[in-house]
């Protein structure tokens, strides 16, 4: 398989974009990413999207985006894996480019959540559970986390103040980020005092409903090193794995299987351990799932994940920044977007192109995106040519 | 790139499955395909479907059904596109073999659309079309493809007698498959007469609303000749391509560019042409889909699709036989299984597995998959290795 470059990026802003359709979202990352690449053309296209159908009775994706962007003459295909739709997509593109098949493909990632009003958001936002034996009791996302929350307080001792941490580091962070969605700092107090969704979760753990889209280009290395004047990223590994989709038929409900089989795949293809890495994006969806991912990855120690914020340790200037984006907290969280804007964050840091956030010197970065509560995930390394 | 054999093939009965939830039916396909297979265990898996959503609330189907099939630890993909869901998820299952990335996948597609009623299903498939600029006027599938009718009809002299020989002929070839939804004839009196569902087409003219499931098992052509015992059957050929979403964006409603597109890119990868095939399998979601597609394809001169159902050409024992299956007309067409489904009749065509309606002597076949008005297609060609 050849090697595979990351040549351009694009991103939408990200917030409530009422005057923005999905399609007017997608192609104003898609067409960023293939300026930013200096490509003429793409060969095939992928996109991630979680639930165009009930967010905004659009199916069919890739057809409707190719038209719009202008290259309705190529393959193009949606990829669906819930929250972790753009990861995926991203990985599909990755193997198109690798085996040969392909070579200057576009991926990218969008969800309009906004034309919905909040109940309806949450039901669509549940189909990432088990419909069956989780929705059909009533629990959604974050009744499914403060259940992850509550067992990990209860196992390892952390506590309520210790994870409002993790959302406080990433408004830091985002803080700097122009296309966030809430670009402001919060405190521990202000968390501590939110209002409360599903205890011990308060709405500033919860990251929030998001308009928004993000798109790469990607090619062989090789091409890339006549294409580009920009640094070279290359994709160094990728992993992707599945969970039991309900929490109920986990032994621990700590620990995300998916995530941990994912990055051992990922570290082991790229031939390297979480010490080399410079700059993560992980899935915090809630102050407990980035928490739990930190340990699955080997960046924190088990039952530890919860003090690399209050310590400093994941925040710009600590041992391993984690989500200078502002992750999905702060940026926002466009479902079907998220995994595609990961790479984004990690490409641009790579280049040395994120202005304040940015992590001197990084050489290797990680992006980690999941679905549900954590029944799938991919992990992708990224580092500089 | 490696070449890439089917090995394994398995269906689930298509109808009104009321007993029979979405998760069982791929469960049921994909033992099936993984029995056929002999395989000990699957490395990968892809799922064509193309709202979980809308007809079941279920998004995030690859780790359920991961899950559910008992093999929650490895990757696996959803691919959406509209009814082309099937085909494409396929493709993508045989770039990931073809690569090296992985040996042995599984590729399953799968529907349940009679949970929702029948107005419930007409939205969820309606937004295969734009739903911006054709949904939001009122306008679904039956009327779409209606217009296409009359645009062709007008053009070429067809009438509407000789369109009504094709769903005939596919009902005389499904009325030999014990899986199919409807597997007994019509005639043509019977389609001129029954109910009017968007003029010229009657109902007979329309596949109908089904639950089903199919799958099969792929893998390196060299592995497959020391695992398999059956006829090997190698992909010889894959296209696939998008349209306008829309039909009025196109400056002919009766030529579907991307089936000419994908089919063009599969006859030159296989490095054969139409004539080199002894059968095929090709979407007929209503009969003047199959006729614009038997064009599209090479298989019928511009203008002459009409009259290979009423002189016998496209039936079996006729110069192409076309839908042995008894295609989505009578068989069923459960959206994104068809595509997969396709494919599982072809490998047992190419295998001599098909009884009372094999294609004597069948070493090459063909599979045409769209979605919507045609936004997307994907074609495939099979022969023995």
């Amino acid at each position: 398989m050849r090697d595979v470059a990351v040549i351009g990026v694009g991103m939408s802003e990200f917030g409530e974009l009422w005057k923005k359709s999905l399609r007017q979202l997608f192609v104003d990352a898609a067409s960023a990413a293939i300026e930013d690449a200096g490509v003429e053309k793409i060969d095939s296209m992928y996109v991630g999207c979680m639930s165009g159908g009930l967010f905004v009775g659009q199916e069919h994706l890739a057809s409707v985006l190719a038209d719009y962007l202008g290259v309705a003459s190529i393959p193009a295909c949606r990829v669906e894996s819930a929250c972790a739709s753009g990861g995926v997509a991203f990985r599909q593109g990755y193997i198109e480019v690798a085996s040969g098949m392909s070579d200057v493909v576009l991926v990218g990632g969008v969800e309009k959540m906004t034309d919905v009003d909040g109940a309806q958001a949450t039901y669509a936002l549940a189909t990432a559970a088990d419909q069956e034996y989780e929705v059909y009791h009533g629990v959604t996302f974050p009744g499914l986390y403060a259940m992850v929350a509550n067992a990990y307080m209860h196992k390892f001792g952390t506590t309520r103040k210790q994870m409002a941490h993790v959302p406080v580091k990433s408004h830091k962070h985002g803080s700097m980020n122009p296309k966030a969605q809430y670009p402001f700092e919060i405190t521990v107090e202000g968390v501590l005092e939110s209002t409360r969704v599903a205890d011990p979760l308060r709405i500033l753990d919860c990251s929030p409903i998001t308009d928004g889209a993000a798109a790469v280009v990607i090619c062989p290395l090789e091409t890339a090193k006549k294409l580009s004047k920009k640094p070279l990223v290359k994709v160094a590994g990728t992993g992707h794995s599945t969970d039991t989709i309900a929490l109920h038929d986990r032994d621990d409900l700590t620990e995300f299987a998916a995530t941990i089989r994912a990055g051992e795949a990922a570290f082991k293809m790229a031939g390297v351990g979480p010490k080399d890495i410079d700059v993560a994006e992980v899935h915090d969806c809630f102050s407990i799932a980035e928490i739990c991912v930190l340990e699955a990855l080997g960046f924190a120690e088990r039952g530890k994940g919860g003090e690399g914020a209050e310590s400093g340790e994941t925040a710009l200037g600590g041992r391993i920044p984690v989500n200078t984006s502002g992750g999905l907290k702060s940026k926002g969280h466009p479902v079907g977007a998220t995994g595609v804007a990961q790479i984004v964050e990690v490409t641009e840091q790579l280049r040395g192109e994120s202005g304040k956030r940015q992590v001197e010197g990084a050489k290797r970065g990680l992006t980690q995106n999941m679905g549900g509560s954590g029944g799938s995930a991919v992990v992708h390394i990224l580092e500089v040519a």
